[in-house]
């Protein structure tokens, strides 16, 4: 299975938001996004993507200023 | 490998325009992405991330107003 791990970076540090990300959508435009994993759990996001690496499975997300 | 096809969104049609990405970053703050495939291919895409499906490998790309 082809899904990421999402993870905060807060002060240089990833802190695991979930595991097994399979969707990523933005909400409508109030700068936070909704991920859902493989099990159906969904969660909203407050920030922007910071990086995004398919191929090592992880989604960073950074909050905005 | 876990890697995934990036479209552009327009009139609901899906353009291809980019196989096998890796990585996904947003250029600074002008609205833009920088996108690398597998084998270190570079574009950058205007516009913002609408949907992405990583069980089904894929990256939708949309046109901002």
């Amino acid at each position: 299975m082809c899904e990421a791990n999402a993870y905060m970076v807060k002060d240089g540090k990833e802190e695991l938001l979930m595991e097994a990300v399979d969707l990523i959508e933005p909400e409508d435009n109030n700068g936070s996004y909704r991920i859902m994993n493989i099990f159906g759990e969904q969660k909203i996001i407050k920030g922007r993507i910071k990086l995004m690496n398919l191929v090592a499975h992880k989604i960073l997300f950074e909050r905005t200023a």
